[in-house]
């Protein structure tokens, strides 16, 4: 994760890598990129327009056709948690979820007991297009919050995705989850005789504790516990990023696996696309410009490494000086002084401070702080804070 | 506290008043405004240009001629407190300080044993030059972080300051305390047979546990316990704003008394004062063009109101609402369901939620929140999130 990694992204390197382009990003070795409107064996998708969002995809539906799928679902911990992420909670297996009902344009969040009722509509619409069981379908949704669904639009579009759904079907999926995020989010890749595709989205309203809008995973390879894995992946991307410091209240992340390869997922597979898809999120962070790994050292325990690091990351201090190109350690100090606010902390200087790459033209500059207090360590990746920002949020109306 | 505070703020209902113009501010009735400039009787101050800001206004001292001052010294918890916050804390008699030796431009912050040093020389400058104790002298330092004082020229300038004090020195010493602030923060009342004057500055990296840069309060009241009723005023005004969520690492607020007017502070003229210099920092908050007040209702505890208000006074995305004139109740939800995320919440919908004035012309709309929880409430001032907030901090170079 040094320096030396930058040379990674040039093409003379990695030709055939255009979806893993970080320089913080490691996929396994082999890895094969194809195109991503092709999904993972065992899996179809689709969308259509309802007319939630102007004549766009707005409406998907993803289904496996293995009904010995494991899955795993992550859900924010918003208290003020949407409807769709409410009934899958209360509602699914998340151990066998089969299919799921999305939509953009609408968060349907603080959208009270109807908008409970129209997210369950969403569901039960999948269910009996596909044959399938309540229980094994999700429903995710973002966009707008505290207004309430068309339902009338909503709930026929997703019976007829659900009745075009097809194997090439994972770039309409994509376009299918997209709000304000500048382009599509999305991943085919195979690796060690499984397939694996990914779709996410997500520009704003991105922080803590799982730092996405909305992620879907499908492999056919083997796994043994989806859930642990999707966990550990997660916990080094996803909830390594930050845009805005605001955890949604309808983040969803799914896994579904059918394992009909018959090989387990190389190590690093899955850690790996997850990562480079949260840079996505991070870089198509609203308005967003840059995005700056901070990497905190020598604190007494993770907590605190955790603590420092956030308080960075979510200075908008710091992140003006990412977007100014100004290498102000003193910020930097200023944060992490915060965050540890009221104990005892060596000066934070120059000599314990590397924001040199602030200044420099890199996309994805690297800072560090050694806190002199520990051996605990962390990171997260921020993006700049701009007047683009300020425009998409100051004009977007409820 | 309602909209009815409004009208207070027209010129036919309190002609008197141009210090006092907040609808949330109440001062003691009675209270009379006097020129700026004239410092309670008891204290000299004064200031010079030394070349840290271009010419202006940049070094100035303040002082007591009685020495039978009490006073009372509140300083940042920020764990990188800079030089002159640490030496205060170290070597300062908070308890009887008899003048105060300040700059801007420089803030002597992340300076090391240098930094220290040159705080000190501050200090042992002004001491001598006005025959006190040096432990009886503060010293507060204000401005950009991380660059080594110039104390050749600084620490000449405040002998100099030093010697030119005089009682209608307010005005003077206020220019030298301020940085990217709009216009000075100042004022000299009268009321209950007692005269207050204080001079506060502040416009960015403004937040919690103590959300100021400095303030500076003199009078002749006879105050028992000045640390008590310094703590109790700020606990109402200065720890109730924030601007961008950054705890300063040079926050100073001093507050000396003389007792020679032989009466107690008016009832509540010492928080009137404060929050009405705080709301005027949070006015003035980089690039602000409104400050709102969010009250957090029926919350389990004091605590969990504090995190919820914290967490939409600080919330990007509620700050470009206000910029934008957004009544975006959906973003208030959404930061309040993040300050209790993983805990039971009932949807937080608009019947709990009033966020209307957000989309008034009212330059200080009032929003609040009833969490449905318990009987805890807090209240909040915040600033909007703008371009010139950008502006300012991605073009402030270290």
């Amino acid at each position: 994760m040094s320096a030396q990694g930058a040379p990674g992204r040039a093409a003379e390197d990695a030709p055939h890598r255009s979806f893993f382009r970080s320089r913080w990003v490691e996929p396994p070795s082999g890895v094969e990129e194809l195109d991503p409107a092709q999904l993972a064996p065992g899996f179809r998708a689709g969308g259509v327009a309802c007319g939630l969002k102007g004549g766009e995809t707005d409406v998907g539906v993803l289904v496996c056709d293995d009904e010995a799928v494991r899955s795993a679902l992550a859900l924010t911990a918003n208290a003020s948690a949407a409807a769709p992420v409410r009934l899958c909670r209360e509602e699914c297996d998340h151990g066998s979820i089969r299919a799921v009902a999305v939509n953009s344009g609408n968060a349907n969040a603080a959208t009270g007991e109807q908008g409970y009722r129209d997210a369950a509509g969403m569901r039960d619409a999948a269910a009996e297009a596909l044959g399938l069981e309540p229980a094994s379908v999700a429903v995710a949704e973002t966009g707008t919050i505290g207004v309430p669904l068309e339902a009338e639009l909503v709930i026929p579009a997703v019976s007829e995705a659900a009745g075009a759904v097809s194997e090439r079907g994972g770039a309409e999926f994509t376009r299918s989850i997209m709000t304000t995020d500048q382009g599509p989010k999305c991943c085919t890749v195979r690796a060690g005789g499984v397939t694996l595709s990914a779709q996410a989205k997500g520009a704003g309203m991105i922080e803590p504790g799982f730092a996405t809008m909305l992620c879907f995973v499908q492999t056919d390879a083997l796994i043994d516990d989806a859930d642990s894995d999707l966990r550990a992946a997660l916990a080094g991307s996803m909830e390594r990023i930050t845009v805005d410091g605001q955890m949604s209240t309808n983040d969803t992340v799914l896994l579904q696996a059918t394992g009909a390869s018959g090989e387990p997922l190389p190590g690093g597979l899955l850690e790996a696309v997850l990562l480079q898809l949260a840079l996505e999120i991070a870089a198509d962070g609203e308005g967003a410009t840059r995005v700056g790994r901070i990497e905190v050292c020598e604190a007494r325990d993770r907590d605190e490494a955790e603590r420092v690091a956030r308080a960075i990351g979510n200075s908008p201090l710091v992140k003006t000086a990412l977007f100014g190109r100004d290498p102000n350690w003193g910020r930097i100090s200023q944060a992490a002084g915060q965050a540890l606010a009221g104990e005892e902390l060596e000066e934070l200087g120059p000599d314990r401070i590397d924001a040199t790459e602030l200044a420099d033209d890199t996309a994805e500059p690297e800072l560090s702080v050694r806190l002199g207090r520990g051996e605990a360590s962390t990171h997260l990746y921020f993006s700049d804070l701009t007047y683009d920002y300020v425009r998409i949020n100051a004009e977007y109306t409820t």
